[in-house]
């Protein structure tokens, strides 16, 4: 059992630790070198394009002056000063409301903090029923805890009352929040410039017909059904393929590039590469003619590919984005159903172009149900079994699995260090790795899912991540054992003795949880403030393979707010404080340091940092309210089994009554705010149409919608439009227009990879 | 335990009882005088209008053709030839697809059966487990179920494999029905004629404008959302308190119709009554006086009331009816959303006129979720714990009971007669009441959640009914005790206990079941085709009220069939069918018998008596569909627990497979076929607009609709329309249209209580 001075001494190591981060951040963010690691931002949005110092050489690496190292902490105002409105222009809606999440711990857990340690603290401490017990080892911890108070005693009315205060507060400031976020959304969506997405509708499932090829029987179908709005559509190439070329076409290029510059910088030694693996295997070659040759041939098959989806009628899927004259056209035919078989000519609001995820689009739509089948129960497998396999694996990884495989390796294996590393750091390392891989593999499981936007692929994917960090992180930690063991002493136990059994062990946890918000929550947000691995990255690709503006450009693309792995992450502290507030309420001043900590640090992030590849309009907040009643009813539940076997159980009926209260809050919530997060009124669109028919009359929309919802690789080429748009095709708008969305869609994000 | 000659005589019994009550039903619909009992719908629809023999005084009351005795069963022949369109023609899609329920049940248990029957009975009769057992009782019907395997058998694979197979034959079955039924709505409503909730959405919740009244709010908003296709709307007034008041009068004008007729018979001698309750007590006054009196007095107020309500702006809801010139237009409107609160202008399809609940209107939509939350929970007390009251009641309807209330009735409850009628029947008297009034239950908690059409009313109480049925009947025979022991018992045990528990009780409770399907399905259909209660009332009705062929019509009104009350109940067929399918393959002929049974009387009853109120277009089929689901998975999961009992526990993560798939079947059907049972496809409404400004292009929709949505009580008033509608006020089409919807809407059903 961890003692007040154990928890200390890991707070002071944890606060050391993230001070020191926080002064190499401090050091390293005013190096003119680092510049572009750590304010991309501006220099995406063209506001900056040079480190702000000029001088001599030196200056341009080094910051000399000495007196901007002393203000260390200065960002940290900047980064609050700025207002939210000013922060939504220049982040984007989504980033604005993902660091309001933080906002919102704060704004749930001080007042808990403060209630807790005034009221709850004394009741326990003044428990004492740990001090009888003279055989129990316990902790000064535990004595602030509920273990303290006796069983029976009277004093649970002041849990069960500040319960119910926990809750009641977290109802409104969850419902208050709600309601600003909508107003906010509704707010932004109505300000927005003209957009090609709020004339767009998605419609999948076009059914086959014989005697019209897609391309016409769209536009005979919408212009007998929706006549007086139909305006346009881009049907959808499967160039699935074709991207794959192009994106390998990059790779080899960044190589060739490589070559050159080693070429000319030690000029007269040709470089040399091997053909094999990673270029460490096979013959050797002249390494600029090899990959000339490479770059040449993948041309040619790409132009191939190219003709043959262009021409193929194959290649054309049962999907469009058809454009309508007005919003209240396409508000019109996102929320109807169209025809009378449901599964036919499915519409759905069009996500921003450069939100698509491309290769769904060409899933067929009869898969998508057995996908999804599929998946969920890979979900359950991977959530509750995926210890088996890295049990094998690291059985593996131990001494004699290694003898048994390879056995030639032995002698190796005798040499104590060799040895003892791979005793100590081997099986922790597979378990490492699959925690590292685990969110890409969640959003691949989410792909093959089939959403057709990047925005639903991360909710779904965060979606998933927290059920594995519920069930593993926070049962698993709870009850010791792996989730399958856990969930097989679980079902074999009393259906009502499970709260029990997972409540009792709360308490004892308490310690743990709160070396684990050190660890994993200050440091980590320390750590996510100094960038090591972004800047490494940036100094290796500019030293070696940045040649004009744009390399240096894509070199430094920071990506955007990692959503699907972090939200659960945060949302994981959320049920730890929710949890724990009645309980243990020392471990609040953690989560509420955490969330205040980790509010500034994102807050300069998005300011200065991320670059969102797409804007969904703070649609996953639904999914992030949501999360945060999940865990209310678990901390009610888990209450309710502790209470129990504290033969408190008169309070059940009073605690029964705030997991129902809570899913009845939920229905509230979900009916008065989350349409607006789904659907878009007439209303608004009219008003919207309404002002722009009266501010610009001569605006020619479909030209404006002409390209905007074409496959990234078809954005310079003059694919053959439908016979009905090609009055337009010479327009010289849609040039422009194109470019600009070329710059800030495309495959800008996944571009490079630096040798793989 | 009963054994095979218990059953038989049983099934002797109760098939003898049914034979009876065909005999007396064949007897009694022949003779002229109950024609109108037994054939009303033939006079609704105005095909016949006086019983077809004609003659003498004598055959006109009894049937004197012998020999159409002989033929007693030909009416079945007669109900089974009509095909299926003619009688969606004749009774409605309503109840053509209710009676397709029996029909499913026929096509799920027939197949199962059979091979029940030829497969699974053999291999359970050659277990022989039982008959080791010599010290355990058991029945013949026990060593034709799963009881006779032993435990670890390999016989188990048998039923394995039959659960799997009756699983997928129930899928088959249940998405082919789905899309018969499916299409069968959709050519239905294509299908109608020209009806006014075609083009008419409601809509509720209209914010309240301080500048503009209700009726101008609706106008502006509308014709600014809606520019092209907003045709008219119908404000809805609170008309509670005004339709009560013309209830009461119509009962006081039914006393007085019966003296008067009492006063014409036995003329000179005035009949007289009391004043007090139900004329038991008070003072006696003339009747005819008193009760003239009591009309021209309610006249008064109700003229008083209707003036209030027409002329008080208060008296105006914030709910309309909005009409649309085209079937397009209002399927937009239903579908989208209006507003950007989306609380606000709340639109959803109208139901049928006659289908409108009004006193729902009138309440505030702010209420609806509290209301609703209200409602969940009493119905779980009212589930689970509904025996406490009923055992308080029962205790004072005992002897001591009553005697310790009212002590001077002692000397006769010392009378042995009294005594043991008391002690036998009272207590069962009380619990008998109750079920019989559950069904009111319900449908007045549905209706106090504020649902605004009779159909959802109906359905949404079947959804009650069907959950009381599932906990009291089902799970309350097999685990012996009330509700709330069961539960209790239930909640102490481990989660994967309880399956077992119940699983284990299932095979046992064969018989019972037997037995059950026999009294209450057998001789509850044979007492179907009987009506006697509705021959009693209405030659009672006849014999004392009835002066014009108006009040005969009313006198002979058979209602609609009871959806609320009888879906759940064939529901617990299909479960007793699919539990029992693997476990004890005899039940599954006496479930058969009660499908075709039910079929054959309920065609005879919906071709000849039923007369259905409102027509929803078999809007309840998701919730049969949904349910027979529900039924699928509680019979796997109790197989699974009574083969974990058995020791084949091997076969549990097979039959696991079988619940995950009728979820997915569910998610399937749901996708593919709910729509079509909600929403209406923008194509189908095209085309229908287009159909029709061809045929007619000089149609007056706009006098068609204009009093189509308004309150019964007004539909003989001249109620203020708003400015806009004024020019078509006086149109002739108007009244002629009216007049017909006044015959098939309004209180004709709860029109007349007789003696209440």
């Amino acid at each position: 059992m961890a003692t007040v001075r154990d928890i200390s001494l890991a707070a002071a190591i944890n606060i050391f630790s993230a001070f020191i981060f926080l002064i190499l951040f401090a050091i390293l963010r005013l190096q003119p070198i680092n510049d572009r690691v750590y304010f991309p931002k501006w220099y995406f949005k063209g506001i900056r394009d040079s480190p702000t110092q000029s001088g001599g050489f030196v200056t341009k690496f080094v910051n000399c002056d000495f007196k901007s190292y002393l203000r260390f902490l200065s960002w940290m105002p900047e980064a609050i000063k700025m207002p939210e409105l000013e922060l939504i222009d220049h982040a984007g809606l989504d980033s604005a409301v993902y660091i309001r999440i933080y906002l919102l711990g704060l704004k749930i857990f001080v007042p808990f903090m403060v209630f807790a340690l005034c009221i709850l603290v004394p009741f326990n401490c003044g428990g004492r029923s740990l001090e009888d017990l003279k055989d129990v080892t316990f902790s000064d911890i535990d004595k602030l805890s509920i273990s303290n108070v006796a069983p029976r005693s009277e004093r649970f009315w002041a849990h069960l009352v500040m319960a119910y205060v926990f809750s009641f507060w977290t109802f409104y400031v969850l419902y208050k929040e709600y309601k600003v976020i909508a107003f906010m959304r509704l707010r932004f969506l109505a300000s927005e410039r003209r957009r090609p997405d709020q004339f767009t509708v998605l419609v999948r499932n076009v059914p086959p017909d014989t005697d019209e090829t897609i391309n016409e029987h769209l536009e005979h179908f919408f212009c007998v059904n929706h006549p007086d709005h139909y305006l346009t559509h881009q049907v959808v190439y499967n160039a699935n393929y074709l991207s794959k070329l192009v994106e390998k076409k990059k790779k080899i290029q960044n190589w060739l590039d490589y070559y050159e510059i080693k070429y000319s910088k030690n000029s007269g030694k040709r470089p040399s590469t091997k053909t094999g693996f990673l270029g460490l295997c096979g013959k050797r070659v002249d390494a600029l003619e090899y990959y000339t040759q490479k770059v040449v041939k993948l041309s040619e098959e790409e132009a191939n590919e190219r003709e043959r989806v262009i021409n193929d009628p194959k290649a054309i899927m049962p999907v469009a984005f058809v454009s309508f004259k007005t919003r209240w056209g396409a508000a019109v035919c996102a929320q109807t159903q169209q025809s009378s078989n449901p599964t036919l000519w499915l519409t759905e609001w069009a996500p921003e172009p450069c939100d698509v995820y491309w290769p769904n689009l060409a899933i067929p739509y009869v898969k998508l149900t057995i996908r999804r089948l599929i998946m969920a129960v890979a979900l359950f497998f991977l959530t509750f079994f995926f210890m088996i396999p890295i049990a094998f694996v690291q059985s593996l990884a131990s001494l004699e699995g290694i003898e048994r495989v390879v056995p030639f390796l032995s002698p190796i294996m005798e040499i104590k260090v060799i040895k003892s590393f791979i005793q100590g750091f081997l099986p922790g390392i597979a378990l490492k790795i699959f925690l590292i891989l685990l969110p890409k593999i969640l959003m691949t499981m989410s792909k093959i899912e089939g959403f057709v936007s990047l925005s639903t692929l991360e909710r779904r994917s965060a979606a998933k991540y927290y059920l594995f960090i519920l069930v593993n992180v926070f049962l698993g930690s709870i009850i010791t054992g792996t989730a399958f063991e856990q969930l097989n002493s679980l079902i074999k136990q009393s259906a009502s003795n499970i709260p029990i059994t997972v409540g009792v062990a709360i308490p004892l946890k308490a310690t743990f949880f709160i070396t684990y918000i050190m660890v994993d929550g200050w440091s980590g947000v320390a750590a996510e403030i100094l960038r090591v691995k972004p800047l490494i990255m940036y100094h290796l690709r500019n030293t070696f393979i940045v040649k004009t503006e744009q390399d240096r450009q894509q070199a430094m693309d920071p990506g955007s707010l990692e959503f699907a792995s972090s939200e659960p992450r945060i949302q994981f502290y959320f049920l730890l404080g929710l949890v724990y507030s009645v309980v243990t309420p020392i471990l609040l001043p953690f989560i509420v340091i955490f969330f205040g900590f980790a509010y500034v640090v994102f807050r300069h992030q998005i300011i200065n940092v991320y670059h969102q590849q797409y804007e969904s309009g703070a649609a996953f907040w639904p999914d992030v309210h949501r999360r945060i009643l999940y865990a209310m009813i678990i901390s009610q539940i888990l209450l309710m089994g502790l209470m129990t076997s504290k033969k408190a159980s008169d309070s059940t009926p009073l605690l029964l009554v705030l997991p129902i209260l809570t899913v009845w809050f939920h229905v509230l919530c979900k009916t008065r705010f989350e349409p607006a997060f789904v659907k878009f009124p007439l209303q608004d669109a009219m008003v919207r149409d309404t002002l722009e028919r009266a501010t610009d009359p001569a605006f020619n929309l479909k030209a404006y919608l002409h390209e905007a919802y074409i496959h990234p690789v078809f954005k310079n080429d003059n694919i053959e439009q439908p016979a009905a748009m090609d009055e337009e095709e010479s327009n010289p708008l849609v040039r422009t227009r194109r470019s600009s969305h070329n710059t800030a869609s495309g495959p800008v994000k996944h571009g490079f990879e630096f040798g793989s």
